[in-house]
């Protein structure tokens, strides 16, 4: 791999230098673990003012998949059904998280364009569902696809979540690409949601390994019980100022805002890069930061080739060299906070400019 | 708290300055996430080469809870008991992990002397359950009272182990106190125990947060199961190269020895001052990091009016301010890489000599 | 509900003479409970003998649910991903019981047409899954669509099974009424489906309440598997011998052949009769001892009125009075061992020849 | 086995006439299943009437295990232990069922003394576990070791319960034997008992399959959460009829006290012939329909030759043929409702009186 060619994943970026600095910072001589010291309750703080949310129970995990579940499981009942897409995390990717966490709950799932799922498909997914079973909403914003919900597209799932009573979560896997896409603050995304809880990402956003429980305004007892849930999925972090230092360094002065920005903005140049080119299609419309692109498979070898890294967005994940004239592949770029123009060009300075056929031409964009 | 009187956890400590700069020095660019970097492949290779284990799989997690009920998942069926001290932290303080990572599995309790388990006990309590049920062997070493099994100890729980084909698993979260305290190489431990695997602790012992399952020379397939017990538990950290960085800065050069030994010599130093003091007794012998007293309640009562931070080790935790003249109370003192000399000769200068009485004079030691 | 129009469901009907019978011939004396009678062994010998699998291993166990979840949970793992047809009983009437026997396997559901999914659309979805994931394939024979699948049918599903190396699970809680469709013997069914094991269904066909699993030809082990976890399932009977003794009295003389015939002639009946109807089409072929139904609301009022008892067929559940005009609404009639042409032809009877148009005219049949 | 020395479980036992007739009354015409028929009705009628509880929701199930596993779920969540005595069934003979049907909620053991638990040992050992992880009491009545609670031990149980806010279960496999001992109503042990729920066991006490958990009081909502767990659990039994009227011809008239009084002579005319056997002591008070007796070798080799069945008492289970001289060992005989005197002495005349010496005189009784 060449590393100045690698968009394989927002987790495969550095760590921002002030966070860095937050670690060294923390390790000033003893403090008491498991979350009983200052610096976690400056993240706390930093949490519930960055997303409007004073009431707000703030609980530290080490991954994103610890925080889907956890979250989840704290929402639902063993019986229950998760209402998602069909490309959510929690449904491809999390081997079977959720059903572990919760003892037994399990997804139902609505159908998505473009990754998302529209308010009138999940009431319907809904309706068909015994009472008994409605669990839960899970809506990942910035979706799966690379795209974003608006407030009102937010609004519209509040509204079925509420019609069955039924609490909704937010995947904040990539929380703030998409506030700075939507360019609005987190408090007015998880409102417009009505989210009752809230996976913070931020080690895709440029921190070393910390995400967050976010319980909006839980009733009594819930923190406590997810406190225990968190303890006996081993997820409680003894060494605790760690993990929150990151989240005051990332959080207190805005610094996420402009890490997100500048992964956004090299995505939209990679997207508009991509739908220049005649052999390359967008799947989906780049709103964050990531790129999904169809590419011919004689691009995808040239790619391979100078070293890039990314991973194929089709599934199954077909056999690149099955065939010259084979269809396009489809491809997933994903930009972070340290990717710069100078980055993104040096991708598609390897696409070059497609002068012989490999493969049918394809329309320019989504 | 004053932090110079912190006894509280060796997960109070701050992180060696060398395991710091390791991190960042991985800093570097971009890796592949979960695990796909060459970090890791020296992690593993350095966690190999200590334990003298060539065929082990190394599986990085974030907690010590996690490492234990991952490796007892892997190791057990949903039906198993796992066979444990009664005072063993699988049973008294991981909220039911084990039952969880696994689907069902419980634990047996068998009777335990200064923390240990002797090979009759164990013998006896095994020969008892039906053998549908006989799961695997859980063995904490460094004892969770603080004591050390010898060689010889841990081979006659591995021969119940090989009579009844269980699996034999070392909690090690403090294996490298233990290591340094029976003066052997950890491999050496590891064999007598006969141990399928290990759990690798680092986080108490100076790392900022890293623990691993070793499993020692695995029957095929094993170790992917376990990497897909991982991910579904949420344990499968993203930006993999900071744990690895963590490990191979501890294990590579033998660092790992001297914290130890630093972390094992103040806390000899602290029993011997803590045993001639006339109102206290040791409750076990201090054979690592910790220290186990009985102290008066006039004595807890100025140690924390100086602001020293302990854990009581009275299960269910006494009232401190119940009474003048009640029995004395038990307390946990645990020692870390960072603890000199002067830290623990300013705890003791905090009891002083006792000289007027306040509850009766105690035996002096164990 | 007027007993002579219920159509409610096979479980609504009684005990055939012959099986209350064997319940008072196994009530004399003493016998060892859990399986280690006479009864028992007889029972046992029958399967093998019916479904001709000399290595058969058969478990008792009182409900369908019950069956379903055990064979299930004995051929998968925890994180596996069952592939069965969306509208699998697995799938939408089994509260979760799949996730809680195994510990976290789900359902992944493959497009149905009247009930059956092609062998095609499985392989297709099995190959979107990541291997690791893939864990068994549950058919339903008699479909919940009231269809057969031929014994090529099952051949073309037997394959990707094979493809895959994934074990192939009948539920054949009406498998009698499918053998009788096919004209095949029971034997010829299961080694078409290349079935590793069977949930064989006894109470809709006119038991009081037995089914079974049956792993038809189990590796080592697999069966004490099975039976430790029927008994932590709390499906583990006590007094044994008054399930087997049904068992024996429908299968050891071939009883229940004639017993479903008997409900699959009235459910042909009765779909001719209501094919003929001007205002009732047939969602499915009517192929074994179910018909699905579509009527206009005013003949369901009729039904209604007239004590008749059955269910609707549509999720989510209509509401029959909403409207005079809407679409018509879905039914499912059941018939059972003890419906002759009379009761058939008593609810023809009631639905008559409709004269006046209470929605649009419907098209004949399928 | 010779059936007329067979003591080895009250399961292994005929059903009683009336029950056995109550089925073919049942077995008219249709019904509709999973509880909406008439006979359910009047089982949960005779349910309330019998325990004077006239709240209580009954929800029945086919076997004891289920019944308690189900009582257990609903009363605790994923993270509690039980308490319960260190021999009780849920502890010894469910093989975890506990732990499946909640998630991960395991047993806290209690000492026990001739299989009763006593308050001060119940409070202790419950004041030793964190709060969050208390969960609920489990009390065996009549005991595995074949004695009752009389109603104040109850109510010092209840006491415990009380002060920790928790509830308390009562595993009533045979509580018409324990009801029968005490000389009270069934009312009067529930209420004494405090109890949130009751295991009500038939099956062994005479019917032919059929248990029940008894929520004696639910808060709103319980009562449907526990019929969404017996659905998933498989236990959900379809035609229902057949389990409601073995209820009602075994309760409506009260002839469980004719059979439990019947039952308990037996035992109690048993334990009086062994205790005057010179080879022979009683391990437990026979209170109930069990006696636990120990005999010399030569002892159990005569029962052996003659055919009688009953279940060895020790763990884990010796080896009868180990020595002639070894220690005498222990044995449990259970009576039914249809053992007689002439039954009872059949067994005393194959021990006849010990003349010649086989082992040590052993003292008469406990």
């Amino acid at each position: 791999m060449s590393a100045d060619l690698c968009f394989a994943s927002d987790n495969a970026g550095p760590v921002h230098p002030a966070i860095l600095d937050a670690l060294t910072q923390a390790n000033r001589g003893r403090a008491m673990p498991y979350g009983a010291d200052d610096w976690t309750a400056r993240a706390v703080a930093a949490v519930r003012e960055t997303f409007e949310a004073p009431r707000a129970e703030v609980l530290l995990v080490p991954t994103g998949i610890a925080a889907n579940a956890l979250a989840l499981a704290t929402l639902t009942r063993p019986w229950s059904r998760v209402f998602c897409t069909d490309i959510a995390h929690v449904e491809l990717d999390e081997a079977g998280a959720l059903g572990l966490a919760s003892g037994g709950a399990e997804t139902a799932l609505v159908p998505s364009v473009h990754g998302r799922m529209a308010g009138e498909a999940l009431a319907a997914r809904a309706a068909a569902e015994p009472a008994a079973r409605r669990g839960a909403i899970s809506v990942t914003q910035l979706t799966e696809a690379g795209t974003v919900y608006t407030l009102d597209a937010l609004s519209a799932l509040a509204e079925v979540a509420r019609t069955h009573g039924l609490p909704l979560h937010l995947d904040g896997a990539r929380w703030s690409n998409a506030a700075v896409a939507l360019g609005c603050t987190p408090g007015e995304m998880v409102r417009a949601a009505g989210a009752a809880a809230l996976s913070l990402g931020a080690s895709k956003a440029g921190a070393m390994g910390v995400e967050a429980v976010v319980l909006v305004d839980p009733p009594p007892g819930l923190a406590d019980e997810a406190r225990l849930r968190r303890q006996r999925m081993g997820l409680r972090v003894s060494k605790h100022r760690y993990l929150a230092a990151q989240l005051v360094a990332w959080l207190e002065g805005g610094l996420w805002r402009d890490m997100a920005e500048t992964a956004n903005m090299a995505a939209l140049r990679l997207a508009h890069g991509l739908a220049a080119h005649p052999a390359v299609t967008l799947d989906h419309p780049a709103e964050g930061n990531m790129v999904f692109a169809r590419l011919t498979r004689a691009l995808h070898r040239r790619l391979r080739a100078a070293g890039a890294a990314y991973y194929p967005s089709d599934l199954p994940e077909p056999d690149l060299d099955s065939g010259a004239d084979g269809a396009p592949l489809g491809a997933r770029f994903v930009c972070d906070w340290a990717t710069d123009a100078g980055r993104v060009d040096a991708l598609l300075a390897v696409l070059g400019r497609e002068e012989e056929g490999d493969g049918p031409r394809a329309p320019r964009a989504v």
